[in-house]
């Protein structure tokens, strides 16, 4: 692989990390992308001795282009649900990364259907932002492995950088220079928003949702704010954790 | 002890540790057998140093008879219950390992009757595949310490792989080359499906089971993808918490 | 401090310390007691650097009398609910040693009055007996800081082991060679039943009762299963944790 | 920074880490200020590599103005919600320190205006007081980044030494030598109380109010034992995480 991939690939195997670490992976599964030129991506594969996110490797991480194909290791395989990223990076080229998860908490508000409302404002402004926004639902809870299931992944979602998948997870994706710690928080945003509204739901949802008075004081406070901050902290949870990667 | 038995009996004693580091043994209840040839196994014990299924060694895996009779060092016993494994598998001998633990979750979905519907897919498809062909219940909370009662639990399992026992625990069954890995991962996915239908008891029950669509899209991946990558996850996690077995 | 009082010092550390890991004290809360001889006991104090019971020394354990007198060194004091201890040695000469905790799920179950109803079985035989044996509720949610107090809850609690103080906490006793132990194990036992009654109001607390088939196959396993086993099992967990007591 | 202001500046630093180690703060929001002189204070800045409160640096901790004016080194900046620390301080002259945090159950209580009433005792005085004297909300939900927001957040406040922010986190504050101890504890009182408040909620809310009686024996056992105590507590919990401060 060559040398300038080095910084992504690490990336995307911190990436897969800090899910697991936080608990918007379980176990083995998920997976995380990352777009390379035009129509390749590193993406997060399995190998002979896969161990699950939150032990992923450098040697996890291979290029390959939009449909899966690339010249992997013997004994590594794409991700069943490859289509998930190629059908995104090929039909949006805003989008720079892709993390797909499965949160519980987001699963238990899509099937028993727990509204996601913007209650709260400056506890989790990104979290508020996505409840006033709205969050995209693919109804289908079957595995993503054929493109045109994928295909129909990127239509509900639109232009939403983020969509909860009923009775299966969450997709997110993110653009740019930090597109891969963009997509990541903001998969803990939307863990965040459910976690509450799940908890809310028990008590009996009584709350009002924000006012526009309230909503004019949450202001965006960037990107180098909201992300790279909150990046840096899972990856010192991860240190922490005895998880860091070499 | 054979040395050929070596392999099997620290598969015992990892299996043992795995479902204490996850939550499916509290303490010091739960155990876990292999067949060995036809009519002996190994089965976890009780020394006099006992100090519950997160710590166990080597030397609290023992070969016995169906019946619990064998060569134990001074100290040592067979479990109360030694019956689920030994008429388990007298009874069936496509069985080649016997689990059986006391997740918190199963306890508490049995005897307040919580349904353990598919409702989901991708999420955890060994998961939703057991919902899908229902798990057996057993309704006795007794100890099942004489071999009556062990027949009786074999009766109510039927050919399943689970059982649910109701105000007690659970009891999951593998085969072949790796039935205590496919044991443990099956008590894991009761597990996870145990927990999902109690949080979705909380909030109301309301989510739909999936559809013959749904259920058309999620494949069986195979053994060596479910059961072999989740073991080595557990495996990772044991070293991680620092719980390796040397 | 008289040589022989080495190992009973040791084991009352311990045994703050194994309460604090379980989660039965949340942070400088409780204490436990052991007689000595006829009139005193081991009780344990707070020092001028105190940390907690999870971090609990030697040093923080004294010798007095049931009236809390005693040669303690400058800034140690003993807890301000020393009659919980001293009026319960004094008036039952059966018992040989108090705990005095605070487990968050029996203050729920206590305030919210959840019934503890014998509900499961081999989950947890001793829990289970606890339930059809009835917990005593004493209804005073102030501090035991004066001795007529303390003799209402002897009065309250009766021969029982175990008793629940309303808005407040829980006291154990246990008798003989290994009483701090016993008592250990039976908060942890009151535990157990407190947390699944609470998580099974919440479900609708549907669950039938205990028949007395069931019953009849929950045998006694006796203090050195029950007791012992868990008491290795809990100091395994502080040396797993990093809390062995040098 | 001149000496004197290293015990103070390491205190601050402790508190914050003491904070996100205890949950009232989940990842990078938050902050605390102790006052310095009559009209300056000691605050949690954020720094180029800012990692969250868990991991809290002494170089974190600036001198800046009741306006937020300081010299600070070059890619630290002031908390975006000063007029917090600087209102309060400006206002209130028995004020020496002030916490702002988001304790999750907090949340929850507020949004869903779960009564937090004084049903325990023994279990937690300080908490309990809380609710005896009523903890008084502060309606809105945005940023507070504007001295008026700030000067409204003092009015509600009142006298009182904490505050409900609603959608938000909680305001506390302290006075004297121990006041940055003394606001810690404060807010892990109130996160006790709505911790409890929304478990009690969620199981019917049926507790009857403290008796007089009752509070007539729920001493103040004073600073010295609630406050130091209790901050060695979260000192030790943070050196056996690993997370002492250098």
């Amino acid at each position: 692989m060559p040398a300038e991939l080095a910084d992504p690939r690490r990336t995307v195997a911190l990436a897969c990390r800090i899910l697991a670490n936080s608990g918007l992976v379980e176990d083995i599964l998920g997976h995380v992308s990352v777009r390379v030129g035009h129509d390749r991506m590193l993406v997060r594969c399995r190998g002979p001795q896969e161990e699950g996110l939150l032990f992923t490797l450098h040697r996890d991480v291979h290029l390959v282009d939009l449909d899966g194909s690339g010249d992997l290791p013997a004994g590594w395989v794409v991700p069943n649900e490859l289509p998930i990223h190629g059908e995104l990076l090929r039909a949006r080229p805003e989008i720079d990364a892709v993390v797909h998860c499965h949160p519980p908490a987001v699963l238990l508000a899509g099937v028993e259907e727990v509204p996601l409302r913007p209650v709260f404002g400056a506890y989790h402004i990104p979290a508020a932002r996505l409840a006033v926004d709205g969050i995209p639902v693919y109804p289908r809870a079957g595995l993503v492995r054929r493109p045109e299931l994928g295909r129909e992944l990127v239509e509900t979602m639109g232009s939403s950088t983020v969509c909860l998948m009923r009775g299966h997870g969450i997709t997110t994706v993110g653009s740019g220079a930090h597109a891969v710690e963009q997509a990541v928080v903001r998969a803990l945003a939307v863990d965040v928003l459910a976690r509450v509204s799940v908890e809310r739901a028990r008590l009996g949802d009584r709350a009002a949702d924000l006012t526009a008075e309230d909503l004019a004081e949450l202001p965006d406070l960037g990107s180098s704010f909201n992300d790279l901050n909150m990046w840096r902290h899972h990856i010192a949870r991860l240190r922490l954790a005895g998880l860091a990667l070499e």
